[in-house]
């Protein structure tokens, strides 16, 4: 694929990042990301309880999911990578360089999550260890009262993983408590926006919820307000198969989206029933099937 | 122009400050700033919605505008110079360091925005990237109980901007819960005074308003009160053209100001229109072209 | 014993940090760590007092059973270790570089304990003193509204002690106004599963507490969670000996933990008695001795 | 003059801090500081309105003054002083490094005030402006809460000056919800004090005001505290000549002052009588002139 | 005297520590510390009023009475040492890195009190200056909900004065909202454990007070628990001289501190007095006289 390259990056990492990018993206564009930061977002709570597998109680199921689907890359916390890495040296990595997790409300205070890492610490770690590191990760929250470090950082972040040829995918989630509504179709472009400003070469939002407008269409804003920088879904709590599947279709095919970023919907399921459905998200996503023969693909693993 | 060189500006970088000055002003010592920073600071508020053309949908309609038509600069974020810049190498560019979103009142927080790049960083993408960047823009927010921070910042992002040779733009609004109006004549020029003080060679501020006295006239404090920092007004939200030209008219022929940023009033509108509207502005603030003039062409295209 | 040493360690100190968890866990993966850094976190409360021998109330006490006793390591803060290391060289050490005392409640602030030193500084005192420094200790308190800087400071620490070739200990204790319970089963293996994220080789945590279950069973959705980072119990306030080793002996043999991170119920004894009481729970953790063996170790010191 | 050269100007800096201490007071140990940083301090408060001549209406008055009165050195902000220094390159500049605008009052918020440049920014701008800069000034407020801020930063700046030869200059007001009246004469030989603590070679103080007593008198303990730092004080707002010239004598001959830092006294008169007050300010402090012949001196012009 | 020195002193630096241990103390491991820093500390309070003679208002008082008495070093901050120095060259000095005034209150606000400089500059400061630096002062308040940082600071201090040969010297004030009684001996323990673990070479702490109990014997628990870390007292607000010799006496004796700050009840005397009781006081820590013998020292002079 003709990758457009951004001018931060120099001339020198070109070919490190279009090849990072084709890696991504299977040489499409599109993006099927598989997100696995939860262990901090969410502690505990997306990996053990009632309806969860016990395979998903270890960190290590997410990474014989990752290695064993069609996935565009994983992401993770560099902890896990750092420790599981040795055993999975074959999945292309992108290190999420914050988090939270969800115990303090906004009602407290307003989210802010600053970065564990700098790019600096990323790039050594990445050469030492010689795993496929394709990317960094950054989640910023504009309309909190913090998002003034959280936009530096993410500046930051985005412009030097640019100058070492890393793509820099931007988690993007207006909320704090002057956000009134963090799912509205216009706000949700908006904060796409903010992420192209920022350089991102991706930018994963929640799929917003309107009454009464067809949602997939209402989207298009979002993805047009993007302009160069991709928009990919997050996957949010466990749906039901067929249903995530067919929401995926209409963002990709009706919204325009060029990704999809999930978790829960994957890594929530047996192994073997897992890597069937990541495989049916691929599908989609990077190679134009229907939401039958993807569906199909999940079913017959 | 002989362009007077402050003298923070180094020796071997007074060229490169009096080229830039030069570009950005056609000579005149004038500037029609195109202002596209609003995809973070309105969100998608300003480029999507009733009355507002689908063209201004996509980040792409800034940039074709700034390409064809006649500007001293176009100002906007670097992640979309970095990322549309390859196609449109020829605008002379001002980056925007800081830029906060809209969601949060200042009844919640005093407005707080903080640089999101360093100009080491702006130095090593100017060189990388080989766009033709003239200069940086500052957003200060007197009045703030944060703007200590930014003035720290504004000095320090000037100080270093002359350093390179680069011309620096403050925004001066003053905005927080301590400031009673923010658009009394009196309280602008003092913000126009502020910019001097911190070294800016160009301060914009929002056009004042007070009942009563003759709003151009006394706008002349704040020209007075900038001495050799050059002010210009920005346009605000969309006028009626001919409207909009007078009142350009008026402040550069009755007030003193030497230039305009304008954003939503160009971009705003669709391609042809947009681009004949900033050669309207650019014929009343470089070509010295009465308001009938500069209407006719915007009618013209 | 085979150890698997994360890929944040540089190849040229694999040898040293395998060196260092050999020596930590006498090569059997287990550590049993005698912690004492309480002078900071409870002030003289644990040193002085009804039921407290007197042999306690000198900071020399911890360095007379950290020699004499079998352990992993003895964690303390620099300042000790560095006054008393020169009488107490063969001690394998570990520098906890966070601690705060224990007079500001939660109810006034969230907790906030932040490193005293950096990694390069006790890079310096390692190479300076000649100790036998093995690993570096650091608090996080997730639910905190300052989690975001602890855990920034964590990955860090982590990330450069593991590239020195040092073992790196996270404390985790869910604490704030928004951590309901801290001893919930479900949450402390959140807290386990947070300092996994971040890289940690073991994590301290309290051993939870809930009505109507098994807690050793409870306990190993916790184990589960952490991975391939080992979790360690605190010992918290001083036991009856006998049910203290009981309960070591089913964290280890049902919860799975791999090791123990005890103080008061150690230094809140005489010298001998309390090199016994270390020597009865190196007994269950290295020497997988049952809880007769081990209490008899105890008793005959 | 002799000068007592304070210990951290290094030696090979002794001649340059003598040589600037020599011009700034010429050679009398007294200083005749004409301030002029009030454009950021109180906006276009002192520069325009009833009772203003047009004259103060542009920075460019102050730099008039500046070169053709007889003053021990003119002191700015930075950008005033690079934009204008090009024309007026004799005069002897102290760069005001801090300033906060007078918008949030303290019962918002406590002041603060931090330093826009730092010590080396101004070293650079010495060296490649060839301006002749002689010192730099700070202001602190000992009572904010905010206090240790300005500290630290007040005793690094005027180290690091001391470090390169250049002249310290504290202005030091007492100021923040903790304090009840910053004029007690008390309460500012303390802030004398601290200045002295920190190091700085004069410091300016408001006169105080107290019921009852000669204040004259009164302001001894200050100038007593100060020890070898030498106390200065604010000129205020505009006063009546003759009574300014009279209370300056009383400042000098009764309490002990080295110097006088004036404003407002001096710019808000049109430029032939703004000269020939401050020679008449000179003829006190440096001259020992009378009051009767300082007054002359400034109706003769 | 045979010093134990701390192992974060390099190899190198050993021989500088012993010396300035042994000027500090007079080889008797005891230091007789005159406390100089109370002008920042309490403002002109201390030094202008009702009984306190005139001699004091200036500090040059301080410098004679350093110069002239029997003393283990003076402390106070860098200002006043580098500005009379020049003049009192041979005593040693101990610089005091962070003060505060006493104008918040801790109802405002909880302490908060910041390093002015780094060790850094005090190094080039001693180099260049000549004087004689032996060691340096910071003071920490434990249950200031700003603990952490003055921690951190304190930590930093003491392991960088260490690799220079310096000796370091906490004042360690329990204070703050969360503080119930600063006195309490108990808690005045805590405060020398912390400052043991920080690795001070001296610990300066307030004299507890508790009703019913014999207040030397309780204080022997904050000697033991500062470990080879050395106890001071501060000597407070002035008293009678032979009620304070008493009580140094029984300090000594009874509870086993190894030094005394001393500040108002010395220079809060005229010259020749001031000199004579901090013979006094040296006397009794250093000399080993009994309080009769003492006493007559500062009768007789």
């Amino acid at each position: 694929m003709d990758v457009k390259v951004p001018l931060d990056v120099p001339y020198e990492r070109r070919q490190s990042y279009i090849r990072n990018f084709n890696i991504m993206t299977h040489e499409t564009g599109r993006l099927a990301l598989f997100a696995g930061d939860q262990k901090i977002e969410h502690l505990n709570d997306d990996f053990f309880g009632p309806n969860i597998p016990i395979d998903d109680s270890s960190p290590e199921h997410l990474f014989k999911i990752a290695q064993n689907a069609k996935i565009g890359a994983f992401a993770s916390q560099i902890g896990l990578i750092a420790r599981y890495g040795i055993d999975y040296p074959k999945i292309p990595y992108v290190i999420k360089i914050n988090s939270k997790t969800n115990l303090v409300k906004k009602d407290l205070k307003d989210p802010l999550s600053t970065a564990m890492l700098d790019i600096e610490q990323i790039d050594r770690f990445k050469k030492q260890s010689g795993l496929n590191i394709v990317g960094v990760g950054y989640t910023i929250y504009p309309g909190s009262e913090f998002e003034y470090i959280m936009l530096k950082e993410a500046a930051h972040i985005i412009f030097e993983a640019h100058q070492l040829g890393l793509i820099a995918i931007i988690w993007s989630y207006p909320r704090g408590k002057s956000v009134v509504d963090e799912y509205d179709p216009h706000l949700v472009a908006g904060a796409c926006g903010v992420a192209a400003c920022l350089g991102a070469d991706f930018v994963k939002v929640n799929f917003p919820k309107k009454e009464g407008v067809n949602i997939f269409e209402a989207f298009k804003e979002a993805v047009l307000a993007a302009g160069r920088t991709r928009v990919m879904c997050a996957g949010g709590s466990s749906k039901e198969p067929k249903a995530f599947l067919e929401e995926l279709y209409n963002q990709v095919h009706i919204s325009g989206v060029q990704g999809a970023a999930t978790g829960r919907n994957i890594h929530q399921k047996p192994l073997k029933e897992a890597i069937s459905f990541a495989n049916a998200i691929y599908a989609i996503l990077i190679e134009n099937k229907s939401v039958e023969e993807a569906y199909k693909i999940y079913q017959e693993g």
